[in-house]
């Protein structure tokens, strides 16, 4: 029988979004116990949050180093510690945690630049510690029944991946507005300084660019991208056209969007082979269609017949009842938790994980600087 | 700063289905630590449960007695107990904790029969304790809704209401053949002793009964049923007709079946008034159809514009985040927790519950009395 | 090369609905050309009509006997009438087409009562012609996949039908103001003199149970009925509830209503057999969803893969371009002519028909009948 | 009363596609009657042809040049002739007929390349007929709908456009093949003598472009293209990815392809703008989806409440009663048929037509010469 692991978290305060879903993705299948943390940048307010969470007072720490330092110290220390705060705060407590001994969860983009993100892969390389990366949608078990799919050739060999996010939260200028309902979510997401090159490419196109590559596990070759900043005042894109390159001969488009109107988290792909096509949307995520070429199409559901145990395993109830988002999340955390015990039980690393990692979150940084830096050469083929 | 509650749970071990969401459905909001039980009457099988569920081995029970008797005398007692058995098993172990002071949360439906569910009403009534039902599809926020919208009349007054839940999971003869993987599931739900006089009016008619009550707070006046057994050698029934009249004049209908082939768990809800419709489907639960008589149907989307306090208050996520079976299940433990506490802190026990009570046990369980009635009069119209 | 068919219409003169429906639909496949008439009871309407139809003046009548006179000594007569009156004025200018050797297709439902339809099928059988009755939804294409799928045994035995047709269009007392958009369509309608017994049960719930009889076949052995008129000072149902016993066991039912706001013309039908189910709904009616058990369902699309010929046959274009409720009505019109050539070339009338007939139209009126009889005796079962 | 227009055909013999479509189309609202023709470069199949659609030998001509003289000498000369030949045949035969003073119907794209454009617009231009190019989509009520909201600015200024026309007919080497069901439409299709330069983008990926112009009637300013050739052997593009300026700052991208296994005939557009976004797809086209920004989206039905009178007026049936393909084609000759009354009975050509015509044929050319222009450029952007 294993133990709950022991979690820390740093952000995730009173106010913020991520650092709830984390904890509950942590809670879910009652693989961990939150035991410590620094919640917000602002003392008080990480002080309430912890008192919220019922973290021991001793275990609530005033900065990031002071509690990487203290935990090492201790006898029941933290298994692994989730980094939830903005982008530009992902790499020093990162590599500070992974310098004490420490596993890492981060949540996407993992950095705030490429320097940053070749910064920390080295230190992970270093550590031997677990990394892992919240692009939370590979965590949803249709997603693993797509890829499982495209690992046996179902599909036969890919041409096209059509995948997009689309979005319209920031439709209008949230952020020039501090009394606005979604300020806080808006003005760090729209601040290069915290934010880093991308807007919404950086947002919600890595999600796009991750979900590609996991499920298809094609290797990007070349991209062109247009990104435009709608709205007036704007400094970041909310808006990315991106056409993609295979290294395989495919090619593909990504569009994200934060200002398409009338989409809440509009995230789809669509893959087609040469023998057949998937199609699979967010917002119903427990139905993955499948179009064998010169069949009907059929309606594939989470748990239901058919579905590869890559898939099935990582589901809770039968089929018809319905899994969301905040359970796909859960199932990065749960990956995680078993390559814990892995390495606890076997002194061994997984080389290969099915969770992301930081080499995934390397080729997300890169993707953002590449659109950035096709885009800025008037949309130019930019080599991955 | 409220600690989380003590849960104890009957039933619900390995192998079962309905515990393991009970499980998840206490911790997804971290309201609850599962701390004593007995998961099984096979005392191995309770055991190793307890086990990996990291139960204290010293609140593991022998059985529900032992457990109602040492944990009365715990300083640490549990605060509630979870009644996750079949049918058969829920009325005594219920009364038995009632009666040490405990309050209880109690699956569907909710006892064998209808002088079970009178004696339990009287008990529950007695105690001065909370008695929750989990009736789980009143917990989704789209459910709470369309009630909300309905009690504020945006429907005008009602005039029909369309209700069905069907299934094909018990299209075959499972519970003939104790290797087939439902075995455990079909067979006590197909097993008059184990689950009453209701095969799918019983397991599944009742929620979508508990729902248009809950949803439209409309009276049954009374029923006409046929039932049916299309599965030969199944004892009871695993189709349902069901014609309904209301005191107001409304009238319904509500089709359940479990052997309609290609139906995973399609519970789906339609109400029309006078003045505009509405129509929910839990296979995709987040979206409500509203259709205000002479305009275009709109989508409702949860946590979107346009949502009721009642409904938004029980998300955790912003629109197009799809949630699920689980989170509209802890919305009901979440619920119970809130009223355990105003008990434990006020003293007193709320009177009008919003998640489903003793009472609307009883009127399920009457619904299935009734409708077995009526279909062994021919369909005779029975007074509800 | 056959040339085309000359049509005569009685009926479907301005402001009427369902007699430009019959002549798009004779148009269509170019089959037919409309060449005399009667189009109102009112002599200068229907005088006006015809010029807009540019029928030629003599060839416009002032009663329907005149003109059957009148074509019968016609060298160049007309081939078939067309009969689009309201339900009360179908029995006897049939019957008057009838006797003097004429083809006739007639909008449902057959007559306004059993008696007349009783009389009509004697009227039929003796006169060795064609009678089509415009059951139109058994022309889409996917209807027929359904029937011919039911055939070919690919459900297995048909052990559930579950049908229903909701509109919302008499949610109001339309009836009551004849300045309203949809008097003259609600005002006979809701009109025992006009309409017969059934108002919505007869308007549309024959199409439903005509739908049921064609697609899978079975054969009606009893119905209990609950007719409810909602709208205050209507005298005929407007909702009707019908469960349903066939004589093989199968069970089911049939909702239909024309209160249920939001719904347009929502005719929707799901069978469900040992092997398999199917679905489908009218308003995207290109489209059959086909269940078999313990396999993910497909979706099946009019053109496309793995269609019967019976329903590749009756579309015009390629799969993916959306064929409706007109091309539906066309395949009947289609059929007919077929038939009538078959006649003419051979001489000799087809016994079983694809296309609607004096018999299934007995069936429908005796189907209003019955769920009046049931509904009046306290939703007694009525033998069919 | 106006008589029936006569119609003359060039093209669209037996075992054509398009030619029977325009027949149809032609036919369903009784303004036209097929009188004269030339219906296949085969002399045979054009007269059996004939025959088969009951045209008078004496108007069944040898060639379009000997019809253009002897219509043009009859009497009761033709009013239009309708030109459904592969693209290469658009351009003398159009150019014959209007020098002899007919109006011409033309099937899209207008020509085989940007010269034979240029030629036909001056000739239109000087010739003083009629000219209609069937981009049917235009003919869809829905997205007349959706084009009358936008010129009313319920959608505010547009920032988006995101056209897709997704097949899958051409994933395989079906031009390789002349014994497969499907060679006649491919093998002209896949070649540049016959289709010009243009495969996917000409034929598909014109009529994303045109729709976008229709509703938007943004103009586009410059392109960006990446076309590819995925079939072995295939000299034309199958697939297209096409990023768009537009001149307002408007932002887009067309995605069209004929590889997308599983996509039938995916023709769907979304259009973005500050105050609200629209979503329109061509398989399901009776509904339009309508996000007013912070609102809940709403689903207008064709025919049915808040819909435009430019819209209601283009349908036939009510709400709930769909229409397709056809009846959307329909509308175009429909719309040419009152141009070519105003024509008649007003001497006046209308300047300004709702129904697609010479410069929007014009601009496909345009459109299909610059995308290739850009992808042989490895995607430069082009000013349009």
């Amino acid at each position: 029988m294993r133990r709950r692991l022991r979690l820390g978290m740093i952000g995730g305060g009173q106010g913020a979004f991520i650092g709830a879903v984390h904890r509950i993705a942590s809670r879910l299948d009652d693989h961990y116990e939150l035991v410590a943390g620094v919640f917000s940048s602002n003392f008080e307010t990480s002080k309430s949050s912890a008192e919220e969470l019922r973290i021991d007072p001793g275990r609530h720490y005033k900065d990031y180093e002071e509690m990487a330092k203290q935990e090492a110290e201790r006898e029941d220390k933290i298994d692994v510690v989730a980094i939830v705060t903005p982008n530009h705060l992902h790499h020093d407590p990162a590599v500070c945690f992974l310098n004490k001994g420490f596993n890492v969860i981060c949540d996407k983009p993992l950095t705030l630049n490429l320097e940053e993100a070749n910064s920390l892969v080295k230190v992970v390389e270093k550590s031997g510690s677990l990394f892992a990366l919240t692009h939370n949608y590979t965590g949803y078990p249709m997603v693993r029944q797509a890829r499982e799919m495209i690992i046996n050739n179902e599909l036969g060999p890919i041409r096209l991946v059509q995948a997009e996010y689309a979005q319209d939260w920031l439709a209008t200028n949230l952020e020039a507005n501090n009394k606005s309902e979604g300020y806080k979510q808006a003005s760090w997401r729209t601040d290069p300084k915290r934010s880093g090159a991308g807007g919404c490419i950086g947002d919600i196109g890595t999600h796009a660019f991750n979900l590609i590559s996991f499920i298809t596990q094609l290797e990007l070759q070349e991209l062109s991208a247009d990104l435009t900043s709608f709205v007036p005042g704007r400094e970041l894109d909310d808006n990315a056209q991106v056409m993609l390159r295979f290294k395989s001969g495919a090619k593909g488009s990504i569009w994200s969007s934060q200002v398409a109107t009338g989409n809440e988290n509009g995230l789809t792909i669509r893959v087609y082979g040469e023998k057949g096509g998937i199609f699979w949307n967010q917002e119903n995520p427990n139905y993955l269609k499948y179009s064998p070429l010169g069949k009907p199409p059929s309606i594939l559901s989470r748990s239901g017949p058919e579905i590869y145990s890559v898939s099935k395993d990582v589901t809770r109830i039968p089929a018809g009842h319905p899994e969301g988002y905040l359970e796909g999340f859960a199932n990065i955390y749960s990956d995680v938790a078993n390559a814990i015990w892995e390495k606890i039980e076997k002194g061994k690393t997984i080389s290969k994980s099915i969770y992301p990692n930081v080499y995934d979150g390397l080729n997300g940084i890169k993707f953002i600087e590449k659109t950035v830096e096709s885009s800025t050469s008037n949309s130019l083929w930019v080599k991955f």
